[in-house]
Formats: structure tokens, C-alpha cells, sequence
């Protein structure tokens, strides 16, 4: 991210990457641990960090009301709470990971294919107990506690994750099921890291505090959709995983969704059930393998052609666009605005 | 065991079982979910609450200092605190199965045999964050945050479950290890239990809040000596289980310690190889084969000639009586205490 940003904003950015050496900082320092076995598991977690979009979320939004959000040391509540929710992101991608049974995450091996899945299962408990206790400390007697409201987060989060198991398999996923699966599985973390400065506030004001909860939920919900375009379009190299992993775990995501919303019922019906035979393939021999054949090369070419990927990608842009308009005409102006804008423009159109 | 009460307990036992009532009340009240795929699970889930001897112990200790603890409807804090714990047990053994790959629990199918690990890893995270939601009630300006010390005690849970990851297929586990192990994985959550009633308390006394989690940390220590016993020598109907999963599953527990402590060196030798020759083949055929295997019944019973069993039953006995010791002392007389004497003494000697 700061590699592309519009020149304009450039000098916020810089602020933004110091800002976020403080947030990484802390959140090292927390996971710590006097046992060997945790500490080397905590250090390979870290691994999984990226760029840390939820954190800098979370201190951008917080610009927008104080400039001292971007200062090179952060406000110190601001700072633990990016740390909190990139903390119990980890932990969501960990436990994915055990979910997709995926061996392979930014280009290096995911935790259960190093040491299996119980220490998966487990580190990721240890990162959402981690997570919760340092949230503690956000707490104060005059105000609604950060600690109740991320609790709730969570579990819509795992509300997400139960809901798009029950539709594994289900090639006739509704437009309408997928979007709710993502608001919660994604969205609603999104959605708290763009709250979290109203929820720090000594006055929050609670149509401002939904309204960039709301916010949130849209950036995730784009972000969601565009990495499920990337799943089926990207470069797997610089995607740092192979292509399918949604098929071959039985998700069916918008692009397929498009795709039978103008396809012929026939086209229809042998589509749903190739995908079906690709997904039992991949449980029976592994999705490496499956992802090779060229049944799959010919289902993604069908994709590619009938421009549904295009038509799910105009859905993500809709979102984004959407929850821009809101901020526009709701938020003050400033360096902080102008960084969520661009955030939020660029989580729908990623490109790998 | 409300059948087995001492007589002279009868009455605080039945003012215990009403209390206890009102506490699954509320458990099962908080775990409500509008998404009907999740309220299944959680309705199975709750399948697998026993004798709840963790929020029993919650309320005992509460008695010790307030007798309305054990009123029909209890004071709401001790019934929400106790409703936490066995929230946060519930999703330890949630799991634990995925760790055990383990198929029954209490005589009926766990979670991830039904549904998969993917469902029983999501399941615990959802009751997990259940807790953490429900115990922020308990949280009050003017005394250390409840939710803060119970994150600690989930990550102490979590780091004794890593160490024991980290010893699986480690035929020389020392008692050090093997205590350190269950002092974290199991003493923690039961230690937060009897120390709970304290954290609750307006005016909390340092000391005795250590002295209870010490004390509640003994019978957790006591309670799994008595239940890796069980694993090898109950009786597997009674049991609801069959014997010998800790060993399918890498785990060396006390009594094998205590076996080889006695052991000539190449009869140590001969069972450490033994030993890993059933866990190697578990791992590849799947523990119920391997366990109705001669070999396996074999090694059983050169460990019960031994007497390794009832030395590890006198290790559980003699962690009790440290605790029992401990509590006579200090603190006050009446049936609250009668009645936590009682459950440390029983958590040490458990029979199926």
C-alpha cells in the first residue's frame, strides 16, 4: 500500500507507517512469551502480518478527529486497540487456515502445515486470549466497554464462519447469503476498526459511531469480495497461494454467483455440477492436485468469458463507493478523510 | 455426585443443585443465536456439560464468605461467573477433540465427529467469545477488571495445552513437565473458579485470593492426575470413551512416569518403544484398531502390576490433602467450606 499512494497524500502516509512500526511494536512485545515452544509459534504467526490494514484503518479514522493519531508515538489507546484487531485477525487467519486445510498463505507454510492443526487451533486461542486482555486495558468506567463491544465482534465473526460452513457445497448460494456471510465473517471487523476511535472518545456520538461501523462493514465487504475475484483471476505467485481454494473448500463466492444469475439453466446445471466434482475431488485427493486438472482451467475459462468476474468486481466498486459517499458528506475534511477514501477505493480494486 | 454427598452435606448439596440450576439458565440463555445453524451446535454443544463441577465450585466458594451464594436464585455476579467458566470449559473441550481427533465424549459423537473439525474449531472460537462477552458484566470501576484476569487464565489454559503439544511422542517426559503441563491446561481455570468469588468482592484480600486460586489450582491438578488414570484403568462404558487415548494421541501421564521411576532400564526401554509403537500406529490406522490390539492390553497390565496406578492415585491424593490442609486453616468454618473439602477430596479419587 504506501508503495502506490496518490502523491497528495504522501506525507500522511509516511505518518501512517511510522505510526504502524509503534502498533507492531506493541503487539510483539504482548505476545511474548517464557515458554520456547509458544514463543517460536508467536514469531512464525507474526509472519502472516501483511500490511496491516486494520490497524492503519483504525488510526486513520482516529486522524479524522485527532491529528495526533498519526504522530510518530500514536496516541496510546489508539495504538492498542490496531494492535487488538490486528491481533484477533491473526487468529481468524490461523484458524482459516484449519478450516481451508491450506498449507500455503503469502508465500510461505501456514501454521498447521508446519506443526498440524492442533497447534494451529491452539495458537490461535493463545492470539484471541492475547488479543482480549490487552483490550482490557481500553476500558473505562465512563463509557461502554471496548471489551464487551469487540467481544460481540468476534462473535459475529465466527457467526460468518459457521454460517458459510452450513453453505458448503451449496453451488445455489443466493447473492443474498453470500453478502451476509461476508459482513459478518469480514465485515464486522472492518467494521469496529473504523468504530474504535468513537469508541474511545469521552463523548462518542452513537449516530456517528454506526455510521463508520457501517462504513467498515463496506470496506470489508469490497475487500472480501475483491480477494474472492483474486482466488479465481490473480497471478498465484504474487497472490502467494494457487488459484481455487474457495472451490476446493466448497465456497462458492459473487463471481459464480454472476455467473448463474446469466447463464442458461443448462449451462447452469453442468457448471454446478462440475464445480461439485472438482470440490469432492479436492476433499478425496488434496486440492493441489485437483486445481492441475484441466476441468478447473476449463470452468475458470467459462468464468472469465461470460464477464462475471467483471461483474463482481463493479459489485465490490459499488460497495467501496458507497460507503465513500457516506464519509464524504459525514466526516470532517482533512489528511484523515482523504486516507480512508483512498483505503476504501483501494480495497475494491486489488490487483495481483 | 449429588448422589454420593456426605449425609451431613445433604442440605447444602440440594441449596448447590438449585443454585446450579439457575446458573445453566443462564448459559444456555446467552448461547441463543438468530442464525439456526449455530443454534444447533450450541444446542449440541451444551450436550456435553457434566456435573459442572467448575461452576459447583464457583458458587462453593462464594458460600465460604456469603451464604446467599447458595440461594435459589443466587447473587447475579457469582451466577454469571459461574455461567463464564463453564462457558470457557465448554470451548476448551470443543477443542481439545480437534487436538485428540477424538470421536466420543460422554458416551455421544463430539462435535468434529458430526460435523468436522472445521465446525468444532469455529464452535469453540463462538463460546469462547460468548465468555469473554458475558463476563464483561462482571467488570466494575473500582476493582481490577474480571475480563483482564480471565484472559490471563484462558492464555495460561492455552500455554499448558502448546507445552503439551510440544511433549507429544516424548516417552521421558519428566513429573516436573507433566505438573507444569496440568498445573496450566487444567489447574488455571479451576484456580479462576475458587478465586472468583474474591475477585467479585468489594473489599478483596490479596492474600486469600491467592491462597484460593492456589487452592483451586491443587484440585484441578488433583482432578486430571485422577482423570489420566482413568484413561487406563476405568471402565471404558463407564467411562464413555475407550481407555488409552492419551497414549493414541502421544500423551505420557503420570502414571507411565511413575511406572518407569521404578522400572529396571530395559524394561523402561522395551515400554517407551512400545508405547511409540501404538501411538505411530493410531496416528496411521486410527486409535480404535490400535487399542483393541494384544499389545496394548498387554501393556496395561505390566503398568497395573506395577502399582505405578495407585502411585499416581496417591500423587492426586496427596495434592488434595496440601489443598484441603490449606483451606481448614484459613478459612472460616460452615457449610461453604464443608462443601469444598468434600468436592477436593472426591476430585482426587474418582472411580468408573
Amino acid at each position: 500500500m504506501p508503495t502506490t499512494a496518490a502523491p497528495h497524500l504522501g506525507p500522511t502516509q509516511k505518518a501512517l507507517q511510522q505510526a504502524l512500526a509503534d502498533v507492531a511494536k506493541r503487539f510483539s512485545a504482548e505476545l511474548s512469551s517464557d515458554l520456547p515452544c509458544v514463543q517460536t509459534l508467536a514469531d512464525h504467526a507474526e509472519k502472516y502480518r501483511g500490511k496491516m490494514l486494520r490497524p492503519q484503518l483504525v488510526l486513520a479514522c482516529g486522524a479524522v478527529f485527532d491529528p495526533s493519531a498519526l504522530a510518530p508515538e500514536p496516541r496510546q489507546d489508539l495504538s492498542i486497540a490496531a494492535a487488538v484487531v490486528e491481533m484477533i485477525h491473526l487468529a481468524t487467519l490461523v484458524h482459516d487456515d484449519v478450516l481451508d486445510d491450506a498449507d500455503l498463505r503469502r508465500n510461505g507454510p501456514t501454521i498447521r502445515a508446519l506443526q498440524g492443526n492442533e497447534a494451529a487451533v491452539m495458537l490461535g486461542d493463545y492470539l484471541i486470549s492475547h488479543a482480549y486482555r490487552m483490550c482490557t486495558r481500553l476500558d473505562r468506567p465512563e463509557r461502554e466497554s471496548v471489551s464487551r463491544r469487540m467481544a460481540g465482534v468476534t462473535n459475529t465473526v465466527c457467526e460468518g464462519e459457521l454460517l458459510q460452513l452450513e453453505h458448503r457445497g451449496d453451488w445455489a448460494l443466493s447473492e443474498r447469503t453470500y453478502l451476509e456471510i461476508v459482513r459478518r465473517k469480514t465485515g464486522a471487523l472492518v467494521g469496529a476498526c473504523c468504530a474504535l476511535p468513537q469508541w474511545l472518545a469521552n463523548d462518542p456520538d452513537p449516530v456517528l459511531e454506526q455510521g463508520l461501523f457501517a462504513f467498515g462493514e463496506k470496506i470489508g465487504i469490497a475487500f472480501q469480495i475483491a480477494d474472492d475475484v483474486l482466488d479465481l483471476a490473480a497471478d498465484p505467485d504474487r497472490l502467494g497461494k494457487p488459484l481455487g481454494q474457495d472451490l476446493a473448500t466448497g465456497k462458492l463466492t459473487l463471481p459464480w454467483v454472476c455467473f448463474f444469475e446469466q447463464a442458461s439453466a443448462s449451462e447452469a446445471d453442468q457448471t454446478r455440477a462440475l464445480l461439485d466434482r472438482i470440490a469432492t475431488a479436492a476433499e478425496r485427493e488434496g486440492a493441489p492436485a485437483v486445481l492441475a486438472d484441466p476441468a478447473f482451467s476449463r470452468a475458470l475459462d467459462r468464468l472469465r468469458e461470460s464477464g462475471a468476474l467483471l461483474t463482481a468486481e463493479n459489485r465490490a466498486r459499488d460497495v467501496a463507493r458507497r460507503a465513500c459517499e457516506w464519509a464524504e458528506t459525514s466526516l470532517p475534511p482533512g489528511p484523515g478523510l482523504d486516507m480512508i477514501l483512498e483505503m476504501a477505493s483501494r480495497a475494491a480494486a486489488r490487483r495481483y
